[in-house]
């Protein structure tokens, strides 16, 4: 059982940002991840959609005898994590909760921001989860549909990118918040023009790392963690362009440490 | 037959900019509509994924009983139009031929531009049309990836805008074209700032005006062309969260005439 593969999805290949935090924390764990880049993105679109899509996902991770299953898309995670959970006869984790925790425990003035895709800030699951843990937080949210063909274009450090940053975040430092959630798995790769618009003072809380931290306590007190140490991995693709392997090795950092496959769903 | 509605289909709504032209020209007639806006935008797709999803907007429309098929989309245009003739018992007509035929006739210099989807500038499409009827010319094509995305966002007069459009649009003007051809259906909501982008001496030719006045002709010629006038209207899509409404008014350039319906395919 230990040796079985997490397996690990994503609208498109953001979610390998939270791959990479992965591979750091869990060397030993082998790991099946799955991008729907034929259908990406899933910001956009609405609920019947997204669950449909994140379903179909779902399943054919499960069909690969996993483990655990990872959410790595904030997206599915705000619109249907509990239809996801419903299915699944293993665990579950979604990159919301980690980021939260983080936040609030962070946060000194209890005046936290988030930004994330149309459909996550219209779901209101972040207000709902910080107001959980600390009920006295004031949460000042912002949809930044931009950011995500921007990143994915590359234009990390670009005059526009920075126009609309500015654009995007301005009631959100005019609310004097102390903390930023990045509530989408593509922002870390504009950090730092995010970082520059909304100055020292805030310190910015993304998925990536506190959901890793997370995967490795549940794996551990669920006595799932991989002590062999004989990891393998596996990157499937519901679409590969010869783009999707070029911006899939800058959101990991490095280059794949496995096949991409592409496959139909 | 000549009271049978005409299909039209796109990878989203950006083929209403064609519509809008029909609606002009051709008053008399009923349209169906269908936008797969659960998966747009196809431009950054590979061949396999665009080809598979086109024939799936194909049938539906197929088995709606119509008399012409309209492709309202560049990039299915480009990729696999081949491939949408070869299942259709009806006519079709897509969005390359007309602006082709109307840019080669009007360039004086004929040094010819085009911008579009990665897909269709990849295609090299516009290039093979173009030469064939032109043998002399010379086409200089630019991808414009974020152009979709800044249209539907709506930064239509954006400074953002402004200066992406200039860094897509450089080569080009330094290639001294006459002529530019906007290979892609959502590009007209930003004719102005391309206009400004380019100057004056630059002519702008879009598909929508040339592709309605081809099928007036085609319909013409195929005595298919409805007398009797009563056109009816329904606009089908595949996933319709309240921003598609929205974002489709300003497409059409006025209210939608008829329904929006949303279907799973």
């Amino acid at each position: 059982m230990r040796e079985k593969p997490i397996g690990i999805f994503d609208s498109g290949i953001g979610g390998l940002t939270v791959v990479k935090e992965i591979l750091k924390v869990l060397p030993n764990e082998s790991l099946i991840y799955l991008g729907d880049t034929a259908r990406v993105p899933y910001g956009p679109r609405g609920k019947e959609v997204i669950t449909k899509f994140a379903l179909e996902l779902t399943r054919f991770l499960l069909a690969k005898d996993i483990k655990f299953l990872v959410v790595a898309c904030n997206t599915i995670s705000a619109i249907c994590l509990e239809e996801v959970k419903e299915v699944s006869p293993v665990p579950v984790l979604g990159v919301i909760d980690g980021a939260v925790k983080k936040a609030v425990s962070e946060s000194r003035s209890k005046r936290i921001g988030v930004i994330g895709t149309r459909a996550t800030v219209n779901s209101r699951v972040y207000e709902k989860a910080i107001k959980e843990l600390g009920p006295a937080a004031e949460v000042f949210s912002k949809a930044c549909p931009l950011f995500v063909p921007l990143a994915e274009e590359g234009l990390i450090s670009h005059e526009a990118t920075r126009i609309i940053a500015k654009e995007y975040l301005s009631e959100i430092i005019e609310n004097g918040v102390d903390t930023l959630i990045l509530g989408c798995t593509h922002y870390p790769i504009l950090k730092e023009i995010i970082k520059e618009t909304v100055g020292k003072g805030v310190s910015i809380v993304d998925s990536a790392s506190p959901t890793s931290e997370e995967l490795k306590r549940m794996l551990k007190d669920r006595d799932l963690l991989n002590t062999k140490g004989q990891s393998s991995y596996q990157f499937f693709v519901t679409d590969a362009p010869d783009r999707v392997q070029e911006v899939a090795t800058e959101f990991l950092g490095s280059d794949l440490p496995g096949e991409l496959i592409k496959i139909t769903l």
